[in-house]
Parts: C-alpha cells; sequence; structure tokens
C-alpha cells in the first residue's frame, strides 16, 4: 500500500466531528490537519474535541486560512455552513492551493438559480488546478435525489418522482431539532420562518438535480414550510416540546413541467414523527415503490457517504462534480482507495 | 440534434423485441438492421416481428454475422443468450467490426472464476477498437446487486449484504415459466435440474459484483436450487400447475467471508408467489431496510434498463464495463443522449 491520504478537516461541528472520527479508523487516511471557529473548540487537542480517550496531537486551529501556505494536504473537508456563500472564499483558497474538496455544503449539492455564477467559478478554479470539487451527504445528495435519479433506471417512462423522508428528531442532535424549529411556540416559530432560522437546506438542490438528470425542464418549484405541533407534551433527552408548540417542520418542494406535478418532495422533519421512513414512489412504466423502513440515518450517515466519496472524487474529472456524475457510490473498498492513491490524478471516471 | 444512433438489434425474443419497441419509441435511435435465427422470425418484416400493425422496412435476417461487412451502426443489442461462450464469437466480431455493444447476456453481468479468459480477450478487443461492451439488466445488474451496492453508500461498516427477489410467474412469459420448472412433476424437475435447465443465470455474478466492489475476498460461495411445490392447482393464462407439481424455484446465493455469511441472495420465481417484491437488507452502521412493493418489473425494466444505457455506454471508456463502473443510471435524458453522440467517442466517465 501506497501513501496515506492526507486530509485537511475545516469545521468541527457534530458532522465534521464524525467525519474527523471516521477518517480516524480508516486505513489509507491520516488527519494532518484541523479548524474550527468556535471557542469550545478551537485550540483544543482534536482528540478532546472528538470525544476520544487521546490526544491526537493535532491542535485545533481557530482559524480556516491563515496558514494554508504551510498545510500539506490531498483533500480538505469542509463542513462549516449550508451556505454558498460562507463558504465559497474558503474554497477557492483551497482549490488554487491544489487540494481536492468533499463537502457537505448543502447549496453545493446542485447548481440551482441564483448560485450557478458560484458554480462555475469553482468549477474554472478547480479545472485549472486539476482538483475536484464534491458535495455529498444523506439528504442534499442521496435520499431525496441521486437514490429516487438511480430508481427510474429501470424504467421506460417517468411521469412523476415522489420522495417522502419522515425523521424523528427526538434522537437527533440539538442544532438540528433547532433548525426544525422544535421547542418553540407558534409565534417564535413564525418569526423564525420569516427571518430563515428555520428550514432545511437542500430541497431545492435535490429538485433540481432530479429534473436536470432527467432532462425535464421545469416551469416553476413551490417550496413551502409548515411547523407541526405536538399532539401532547413531548419530553426528549435534549429537549420537552410542550403539546401546542411546535415539534418541527414539514417542509415541501413541488416541481411543476407543463403545468403537471413532476417532481414531489417531502420532507418531515419533528420530534415523536411516527413510522420515520424513506419512501420512494417513482410513477412511471414500470412503477417502483420503495420504503426504507426506519429511513436513512442522518449525521452518522451523512459522514460515512462523504467518506465513501474520497477514493471516486480521486478518479473524478477536474471540476465541480455533482454527486449524479460520479460512478456508483458505495460503501468504501480499501483496494479502491488505494488504487486511487497510486493513480495519484489520472482520472478514470 | 445530431444524427440518430444507429442501433443493429441482435436477438429477437421477448427481451430483444422489447428493447426494440423502445428504441422505436425512443428520439434520437433509428433501427438499422434486426436478426434472429428463430425461423418463426426469420425473414419477416421487423414491424411484424414486433407485433406492430406497419411494416418498418427491415426485414429480419436469419443470420448473426453473414453480412456484418455492409453493416453501417453504432452500437449492437444482443439480447439471444444467457451464455457468455454461447454469445462470445459473435461479440468479438461486433467489436472488431468497431461496435458499442449493449447485452443482456446474464454471465457478462460481472466476471466470475472459469468466466475470465474470456473477459479478457473481450476486453482486449474492445480497447484495441475503442468501444465498449456493457452487459446489462435488472437481474443481474441492477436489483440484487447495483442498488444494493449503492444502499451501502450511506454506511460506515457493511457487515452483511441480503437480497431477496419475490417474482410472481403467473404473469410472466412462458420462457421465464420453463426457466423456472413452473408445471414439472418434481421427477421432471429433479431431471431438468441434472440438465442445467432449469435455473436463473446470475446470482453468482451479482454475488461477485458485490463482494469485488466492496474489496470483500471470499471463502465461498454456495448456489442451490430447490423446487417450489404447488399447494393447490394453480391455473394461468399460459400454464396450469397441478397441486403437488412444481411452481417454480427458489435458488440461492450464500457468500462467506472468513467463515461468517456476508453476502446472501435469495430468488424466488414461482407461479402464486404472496406478496412479490424486492427486499434488500444492509446490515451495517447504519443499517438500511428496503422493500419495493411489487418488485421490479421484468422483462419491460430489462429493455428499458438496456435503452437507458446507450447514453451512459457512448461516453464510458472503452472495454468490458460493468455495471458498478457506470456513472448514476437513470431514465435516459433525451439532450444527454444527443450529447453523447456529439461527443463522439470522447469519453468522459
Amino acid at each position: 500500500m501506497g501513501r496515506a491520504l492526507r486530509c485537511a478537516h475545516f469545521g468541527l461541528g457534530p458532522i465534521g466531528q464524525a467525519i474527523a472520527r471516521l477518517a480516524l479508523e480508516t486505513p489509507g487516511i491520516t488527519i494532518v490537519s484541523a479548524a474550527d471557529l468556535s471557542p469550545d473548540r478551537a485550540g483544543k487537542d482534536l482528540g478532546e474535541v472528538l470525544g476520544l480517550p487521546r490526544r491526537l496531537r493535532i491542535r485545533v486551529r481557530d482559524d480556516m486560512d491563515r496558514r494554508l501556505s504551510k498545510l500539506r494536504a490531498d483533500v480538505a473537508i469542509l463542513a462549516t455552513s449550508s451556505s454558498l456563500s460562507e463558504c465559497k472564499e474558503l474554497l477557492i483558497k483551497l482549490i488554487k492551493k491544489g487540494l481536492h474538496v468533499v463537502t457537505t455544503c448543502e447549496e453545493l449539492a446542485y447548481p440551482i438559480p441564483g448560485n450557478q455564477a458560484a458554480f462555475k467559478t469553482l468549477d474554472r478554479e478547480a479545472r485549472a488546478k486539476k482538483v475536484t470539487l464534491l458535495s455529498t451527504g444523506v439528504n442534499p445528495g442521496f435520499a431525496m435525489d441521486a437514490l429516487p435519479l438511480m430508481l427510474t433506471a429501470p424504467c421506460s417512462e417517468v411521469r412523476r418522482i415522489s420522495a417522502t423522508r419522515v425523521v424523528d428528531l427526538a434522537a437527533r442532535r440539538r442544532s438540528l431539532q433547532r433548525k426544525a424549529g422544535a421547542g418553540l411556540s407558534v409565534h417564535q416559530f413564525r418569526r423564525a420562518l420569516a427571518e430563515g432560522n428555520v428550514r432545511h437546506v437542500g430541497l431545492l438542490q435535490s429538485t433540481h438535480m432530479i429534473a436536470h438528470t432527467l432532462g425535464w425542464k421545469l416551469d416553476r418549484i413551490d417550496e413551502t414550510i409548515e411547523p407541526v405541533i405536538a399532539p401532547r407534551d413531548l419530553d426528549t433527552e435534549q429537549i420537552r416540546v410542550p403539546a401546542g408548540a411546535v415539534s418541527g417542520i414539514k417542509q415541501y418542494a413541488r416541481a411543476y413541467r407543463k403545468g403537471e406535478l413532476i417532481v414531489s418532495l417531502d420532507l418531515q422533519l419533528y420530534v415523536g414523527a411516527e413510522a420515520p421512513r424513506d419512501h420512494i414512489l417513482v410513477d412511471g412504466a414500470p412503477p417502483l415503490d420503495v420504503t426504507i423502513a426506519g429511513g436513512i440515518g442522518g449525521d452518522a450517515a451523512t459522514a460515512a457517504i462523504a467518506m465513501n466519496c474520497l477514493p471516486k472524487l480521486l478518479v473524478a474529472r477536474p471540476g465541480v462534480r455533482t454527486i449524479n456524475e460520479i460512478s456508483l457510490l458505495h460503501r468504501m473498498n480499501p483496494s479502491e482507495m488505494a488504487a486511487a492513491m497510486k493513480r495519484g490524478g489520472k482520472y478514470v471516471t
């Protein structure tokens, strides 16, 4: 086996930490640096930040880019923000430094109107440096876009794609509960919604990925967010939602083509959601009616998919790639990883 | 839009016919020739063979390769046999002629011990002529291999993959019922089994595809076939199975790694099967428990997936490609097809 893949981690929130923990367990990968702006984490040893019983002798830096010139890494793993505009400047620096980038930034999952210029800039920079940038995650990136797309492969006609993802927030991290407004009064929820503080980012990206990949020109996409009201007091380890307060959200994207509903995505994130699941319906010939009982796990799955992308990233064409362009994604194969490292930039997919 | 993709069809059994019907409906594709050895079809107009109300002015040839030198085509679509050794000679001629090939030949879905030399020969010839050969279909090729693999993408660990496919043969074509031994007495079934006349071809290919893609070295694979005995008289449009006779088969592949069962494929093909479905269980972290209610349709789906592969085939690396190497497969996008035609051999995936 050749040398290890050197990963530089940016952002050590719950997802960033989960990715770093997986990186530590993965043969052929070595963490060379870690950065996080939060005063809770910056300055500490990475082992402590990850809740490990041992020190890793990697001090979590309190800046993202001051010492980039000294960084010797192959891949940057960026898990800082859902917002493309918040990530863009750092992404360009990382690309200019010659690093491949894997990111969980939701807005990078697929170009949508308003973000296309930023995609073009990043793509141009990445192609110039012959590196690849890939956004990945369970949602967007898998459950409500790549997987539904894959499920159209056996169809000679597709009239509509519907995906419903129901997540019980009871056991999920506090920050996700907060993003879904769990625990707020209805009044507080309305204000938070107006301020853009409750919402999942990604339904528009998923909708555009599906439509564009299948060659569908959309008339319009409607996105709506509604509060779910707790029918009774809901107590979880991390949060108490009194009856009548908000337990989470239902967020919908509805895309129309020639006046017909053609993509319908329903995301339900709330405390006490019954029958958590992913359900995908391909209304086509033949139809496919697919249920994932319990749903595809959240943060752990997003961390895993980010890691599993690494060998694919190393052999992908330079530029900004989206998940629909990558060859069949699967749990990382250690020999594939080693082969990708050996190939050293000779892309094959 | 540029010129159409010229397809030459070899084999017009039920699957070959279904593919040809789809090809006729697909903008950007034109059928330039068709061949079938069966006296029922050879010599007739293709429209008649396909059961269309119109002539297509394409006479179904009664040979496969005598007039290949005159053929002007881009892609050969081969749906003649499950057996690689039966297809190999023609495949080499088609490749040498400079044609891409899509085939539903099950043994080409993935190289397994015993077939690897033939794969190498075909791969060498295809690379020399810069064309691509791809085997495709629902099973093998999707339901019990590519889709289970894709479902491991969100996992940081996979301990076992199980796939169960239950197909009610009542409404399926007579040749598939025959392959499953439906209607035979138990005695006749035993003889047909010993002679190799009842079985599905593909479980070993699927098992190897899964294991090899995930980097699993297998100790061994056990494949078994059992008859299903009709509990009562079963009447279908095409066949009557008396109580006590064979209504179909249960065929299993079990693969072991370090003594542990790691891939488990169950294919149940019988008349009167209850709750037809595809069920995939990824025993991993996180686990995924996926059910496709009713199952993924058979022949129509295999024909569709073969068509949907065409744009991917045109931009794939030359050589023998397997479905796990192709970028995310989905219902064909007409613009992708046109773009692939324009690219004319400049492969991108």
